[in-house]
């Protein structure tokens, strides 16, 4: 491998270091090449100053995080021996434009190496509405408070029929993680072969009315396209079972927010959302106001410490580029345009 | 089956004949005798009434639940029909003397048959906890708090090794239930034989401190004997790995819960518990102070939804009395003086 030995520039942060390229992932990268740079993100004194330093080190190949100053336009011009933009996290918006991707910049992300983290969160999300964790929580730490037998309010996951809206990766290994608990699983996914859904053991809905008026918990795992802004509306969600569950883990502006903040204050369904149509999520959101709504900060994606698989994945693509295979979750121009 | 047609009393209240006996389950009963007699658990007033129906029913199976008064100690004197108590929950130290089991009434309790509503419990609170779901939900709704990226800490389930304190039928549920995660999953468990760990791909420690030593979650589902009470100790909770969880879904008095609590606060390891030496949780206790401490009020049980596995559990028990086949989950005189 060595034999290649591509220059490599590294810019991230130094808390991006320690969780996305721990001592053991580092040995890995220094198989690939001797001849790696590494730039710290945030200490660039404006794009003249990171200009300077990729003019120095012109990189072949770069790895980027959350904290990488975006590329400069004339990069590719400036540096032609810059190929690849091997992105360690999600979105690559603010790190790299549609125009320099058209230039041919090759760009891959974290693509679906961080979906079970997400599945995870989900599965989590779902059993905790189930049971009311979100109101527990606060009456046990803000009101001293116990349950009373008599009154108590919970439901299991177990045997319930279960919705997915949207069949990407996430939605797969949430399917993987559901098996134990006997759930027969949907999906609304117009664009899934049924050889992938007979796979994984998943059902079509042909509308969404279908698959919210006939499960129990959905799991909105929908792409945020122009035709998704704000496909799941109120009626769609007073459509899910009494006692059932609404868990957003894909993108909040999907879902009509205001309907569903009055959809959960009703009570008749769970919700629980990593997700928000505006993040931060502001103050005086209605959902900070519902003790029944379970709610994170949008911590689906990977753990710190499963940081490290989306930087295995990078490497992996990192091999692909270099024996000139097809890469993984390639950002196109066609797909950046496509997805906000 | 009509052919014995025992006579059956079913003592509950009715929030607990909803959940327990929904309508398609009385029909399982219903398929069983057509001399069934109900009566509403809270409605006697004093023994007295108690024993005079009793005495008018003569029942030869008692279904009894968690509003069931105690059975008279002159019970089996009185009404030698009676036979058989069928709990239909979990504890039956309220409703039948260690005396009256001795004298030989059968007794059985819902034993296994919600197993996995409590593995689904434990499996929900740890991922909970790694991601420090109560200390967001806390600064989420009453602070209007979002995360710092930078600063965020997470961890996941995927990956880790698990350590079950205990392995008893809720063991092996959850065991079932961390198949997805990759787990390499170990317990103690002293009486356990070899061939049932090996079935469930379960390696054996030696000692409670290797358990918590070489482990990053522990589940803490030991039975609360006279020798187990209090063993979990400050030492080894501070055994467990930076960055791993402790999570109590068996009994609260099995571990120092000073000690816990001191741990919980320094903050190296997430903890969530469903159980609590004393509960209701007293008003005061420091885990109601403590944000990271996920914690519900002894939640673990079946859900609403699922009692009805515990009647389901309690029928099959009914057609192996009518049988004469050996009961599933017996409470012998022996069980019950082990137990507390």
């Amino acid at each position: 491998m060595k034999t290649r030995n591509p220059r490599i520039g590294v810019i991230l942060d130094p808390w991006e270091y320690s969780s996305f390229i721990p001592k053991h992932i580092l040995q890995k990268l220094e198989e690939i090449s001797d001849d790696i740079h590494f730039a710290e993100a945030s200490s660039f004194q404006g794009e003249d100053e990171w200009k300077a330093w990729l003019k120095e080190i012109r990189p072949e190949i770069i790895l980027t995080g959350w904290m990488t100053p975006s590329l400069p336009e004339d990069c590719l011009k400036e540096i032609p021996e810059l190929n690849y933009m091997c992105h360690l996290v999600g979105s690559v918006k603010g790190t790299v434009s549609d125009d320099l991707i058209a230039e041919g910049l090759i760009v891959t992300n974290w693509g679906h190496s961080i979906s079970r983290t997400v599945a995870e969160c989900g599965l989590m999300l779902a059993i905790g509405a189930l049971r009311r964790a979100s109101f527990w929580t606060l009456e046990m730490h803000n009101r001293a408070g116990w349950k009373d037998r008599k009154k108590v309010e919970t439901g299991s996951l177990f045997g319930r029929r279960v919705g997915l809206h949207g069949f990407g990766a996430i939605s797969q290994e949430l399917r993987r993680l559901l098996v134990p608990f006997d759930c027969p699983v949907s999906t609304f996914s117009p664009s899934v072969p049924d050889a992938l859904l007979a796979e994984h053991d998943v059902l079509r809905a042909d509308t969404l009315e279908d698959l919210f008026s006939k499960n129990d918990v959905i799991f909105e795992l929908a792409a945020l396209t122009p035709k998704n802004r704000g496909i799941v509306t109120e009626e769609l969600l007073r459509m899910i079972e009494h006692g059932g569950a609404f868990v957003n883990i894909g993108r909040g502006a999907v879902v009509d927010e205001v309907a569903l903040a009055k959809v959960a204050a009703e009570g008749n369904i769970q919700v629980a959302l990593d997700v928000f149509g505006e993040e931060p999520l502001p103050a005086d959101s209605p959902f900070r106001k519902l003790d029944q709504v379970f709610t994170l900060p949008h911590l689906g994606g990977p753990t710190i410490d499963r940081r490290q698989d989306a930087t295995l994945h990078g490497i992996r693509n990192i091999h692909r580029y270099l024996a000139g295979e097809p890469m993984m979750d390639q950002i196109t121009a066609e797909v950046s345009k496509r997805i906000s």
